[in-house]
């Protein structure tokens, strides 16, 4: 039945767009009605592979189409906040590309805008629903991590440079959102150090450490200028550690039953009583389900549903500010950056939840 | 003809300690005379091993013996001071091992006494005689990487704790030394975080950010608290990009004939016109000589001639000034600390030169 | 222009059927005219996919449309001798999945049938049309391997068992028609051994070895029951020696400078006099083009200048009979199977050539 | 209490006699009295590394010395046979390197002469004491595995080739003696093929396949003239499969419970029902304690208490018996080599154990 399927326009059919609308259009939930980009190219290659979506050069289009409930804004970062603005204000729902806005301020006012008007506000944070952190996050929420002590993360890959964002707005943002996702508490401080190769351009590669209250680090190393692709992360846990290695085509994660033991009574200062401990290593079997087809059925079910994302408005919201502190940190060599707006942000938040 | 060998004695044989005895008695060129350890059973697995080398619990044994003309110091960090001043005084070359000394304060006053009696001070940065770091200083020297871009190390693993100094101590040590020897120009800054999950213990898990005047920034990532052990160090030049993975077996380099290249007369300010190249890999094949052997040659060498050490006191004094700032930096989760000291040390002492 | 354009017609839209349309419409030289396919779920993804192309459950329509010039066979290897011998006989070019023909007497019947028409007949042996196949074949060809020692390939994963051939039929026809487009000379006899675990199902594991004249042997290894999916093969040569590694996403090649070298007067019997030779490793960028685009590229070529395809009748028919020959060889448990006709063929051939 | 411990003496102080003296000086329940060896240098390091141990050129010594209750044989293949049996002759217990002797009839003598003397005569299949293949056994014991479907090995490398024997009697030997303890019948066939690239020298490349009356197959590629060193074994069972890559610095093991599933009542003929298994892999901690160390420890255990080694004389038989049918076979291009005696060897033996 027509009316029971969530109409949705997507508007940037770019690198993204056409994974958004294949995913949208493999849901049985939904049903894409138009899709809108400037480029008469793009809109060609929309129509031979999708014959019964609407192709407009005009995002007004979707906007004024009583069909469509949601709008997916998958163009360039320095346009999401204003596209993203204006669905809000036409009443749809809005799935949003991260980064969510260029600035915290901007992104608070997304989140008003959509809280105001009683609309879903979901932020793209694909990684969320890759089958890896998935099986992560289950683990930790299990215990079967212990304390988490750790996450750090190297991602890096010759290319694609961006002219108008520096990597960590490029490539860290993937790690700064596993972490608000995987760490409870909220980072305290931020460390950033990076550096341009090129002539002119924002920083290419770049390295950040969070602080948290509690003895947990999260380190984050990017660059676009690597001889060879790296996707790996070392989760250390009080109970387990875990390795992801997302080019791995199986095994991902691995979790080793590895770790130190302290000596309760050190009676000698000098000498730490330190046990290792090296047990087995276990790799989860994990689904090869597409993250993005998982996302889009989180999202039409929070629209129907009325239910708060996972990567909603305020989690989009707390990656803006991190990324915001750690380039003030960078462009100071590492001086520490304090993150308490985020903190209050987050707990109002929650108070209110 | 035993007058032509230069007489070595050692003290501590504990870890480090026998392969330094073994590699002196495999050189022709020299011969161990004494060892000494407070250690009685580490003194009987000596004897075992090398019957004709005398041993002793007394360093003064050593310091007082005519047939000792050189002295490598084994033993724990925070004793290689005293024992190298003492075999400095008592006239004797000295091998110390990393690092030179715990404070850059004390290193200087043992260049000082090695200068003043013209006696070899040589500090056992050990990577620095690998097959694969001399093969990349080759590439560098010759020029083949180009300019520096960046050196990003990551040195982790499980184990072994120190209850005495931080992970950069122990672990870092080794990557500064590699870049002190690698990049032409001092660090100025130095940015640097890290983490303790042993309360009362120093930190076991660390980044290190070094600042350079030009557009190149050293990375070390260390951990003592890692579920795998990791030695891997990606070097990024303006002509080729360098993999060099200690864990492999053979093929530990790896040089990329990658990189991107710059449009000269970008139009569009927006768009950074960025070529990306991507050549051959070529794994240039290594010796396979133990680099502890090729060091106590050259150790070995500049006693008899008198030259000046790859890693003399100099070089051990700016690792270790590195390892103060950072240190202090750590201290201030990653603010940043100055330089300055150093490059005036480093740029004295080539006048003088 | 239209009639510049060679017509195509493509017969089964399963698995690899849509791969060869996608392929053929995306070459300027070639144009889909129609797809056959019995199955009308198959059908309806066509025309979503394509929806210019004319789509039918009859194969007949497409042997009389003056508008095909060209029918690509993609349906299950059983009905590949039918539906290409009907295809010749209707005057149409043949592109035929691998294998060609159950037999080796069948192979022959379509060879005779394109002869006698003057028809391009062609078998898609892919792994030819590889970047990394082609550039082991030029080093081979520019002599930078030396004599060809030996071929030594495993090709083995999880499923998916097939119920009508054996795995060698499967996994082997692929290193068979790399083996007989790298190595110059035929052949002369097969051994193979294989084993089923599944009750009354084909062999699902088997290991082939093909003797030549000269000190050279192919050695395949296959295997639908693997833990772990491994496309290695290692290629052993006088000069170099290579690894080919389809798994790994970049650096598939690897080129050795590693040999023996043999004294040439040995005094002493008993004593070989081999020297060891370890070089360097180069890894050569590959091409990241498809293989189908090129091998539909090179068909289309052949179609036009009347040329022979690297992958003609004749080659195909050269694996078919070692298939067939190592069936036997499987069945008699490793006895060797001589394959003269083989040679005959191939000889015969290249004096009319 | 010196009369408490073994008096051991070891006859070849080349490549793996000092191995053998070293675990048997480690050994509280063993004692090294003398070494053999033609060659000075040879007993000179000796003398060096072992100052206690008596050396000298002539085997005899260790034949007459009345202290010497077990002789180690660690000299060269062709010599086995003779040394071995004049030590027994002697009196002593044997501890002989593999290949236990030439033929299989001399290996059976060598039986006999230990039999009627109730000496201990063991054989050195070192695998067999390796933490990896003892996890390995204990799975397949507990049932962990299932049925056993296949052993698939390639333990290939360059170098050290061998003048006297083909490199089935060097390197295959291993993977025949894990066979031997792994699959609990004996193999009824086997067929192999190999090839020699240096002229007058034995095979260097060879593929040996076993045959069991149960459908399960073993599969054993070995090469000395390979680029790369693989030492990778995969076991296929009913329930488990697992990895072996003894390369692997830690996780040597992987056992995946991955596996085909075959519908008990298939309709259709032609359509196999078979469903494939992916589950998690899991890869057990194992000990790292040298296998040498465990195996001098059983053989003095099997010493003291008259207990049957592990691999005693008969499996040493019966690899040799498997490696003289695969040299058979392999002069006949794979032509299969029936193994009826081994087996009624085997039955034998167990009959009257």
């Amino acid at each position: 039945m027509r009316s029971s399927q969530l109409g949705v326009g997507v508007v940037g059919y770019g690198y993204w767009g056409p994974n958004l609308v294949r995913n949208f259009a493999g849901s049985t939930a939904a049903r894409v009605v138009a899709v809108a980009d400037r480029d008469p190219l793009r809109l060609a290659a929309l129509t031979r592979n999708h014959p019964g979506v609407a192709a407009t050069a005009r995002y007004q289009d979707l906007l004024d189409d009583p069909a469509i409930d949601a709008i997916a804004v998958a163009t360039p970062a320095h346009s999401h906040y204003d596209l993203a603005l204006m669905a809000l204000r036409a009443g749809k729902h809005v799935l949003v590309e991260k980064p969510l806005a260029p600035t915290a301020d901007l992104a608070r006012r997304l989140i008003d805008e959509a809280d105001r008007r009683g609309l879903v506000l979901m932020v793209d944070h694909t990684f969320l629903y890759t089958p890896a952190v998935r099986k992560i996050s289950e683990l930790a929420r299990k215990g079967e991590i212990g304390d988490v002590y750790y996450y750090d993360s190297t991602r890096v890959s010759l290319g694609l440079f961006q002219s108008d964002v520096s990597v960590i707005w490029d490539l860290a943002v993937h790690d700064l959102s596993i972490v608000d996702h995987l760490i409870d508490e909220p980072p305290v401080a931020v460390s950033a150090t990076g550096c341009s190769h090129v002539e002119g351009a924002p920083e290419n590669m770049a390295h950040i450490t969070l602080f948290f209250d509690s003895p947990c680090v999260a380190q984050v190393n990017v660059n676009w200028l690597s001889p060879v692709k790296v996707r790996k992360t070392l989760i250390g846990g009080s109970k387990k550690m875990i390795v992801y290695d997302d080019m791995e085509p199986t095994e991902k994660i691995k979790v080793y039953d590895k770790g130190v033991t302290v000596d309760a009574s050190p009676e000698i200062a000098q000498q730490l009583r330190i046990g290792y401990r090296a047990g087995d290593m276990w790799a989860p079997n994990l689904s090869t389900r597409e993250a993005l087809a998982s996302e889009v059925e989180h999202f039409v079910d929070c629209v129907r549903n009325g239910a708060t994302p996972l990567c909603d408005g305020v989690s989009g919201l707390r990656v803006v500010e991190t990324l915001e502190a750690a380039t003030r940190s960078m462009a100071g060599q590492g001086r520490p950056v304090m993150l308490g707006n985020v903190t209050q942000a987050r707990n109002a938040r929650r108070a209110t939840a």
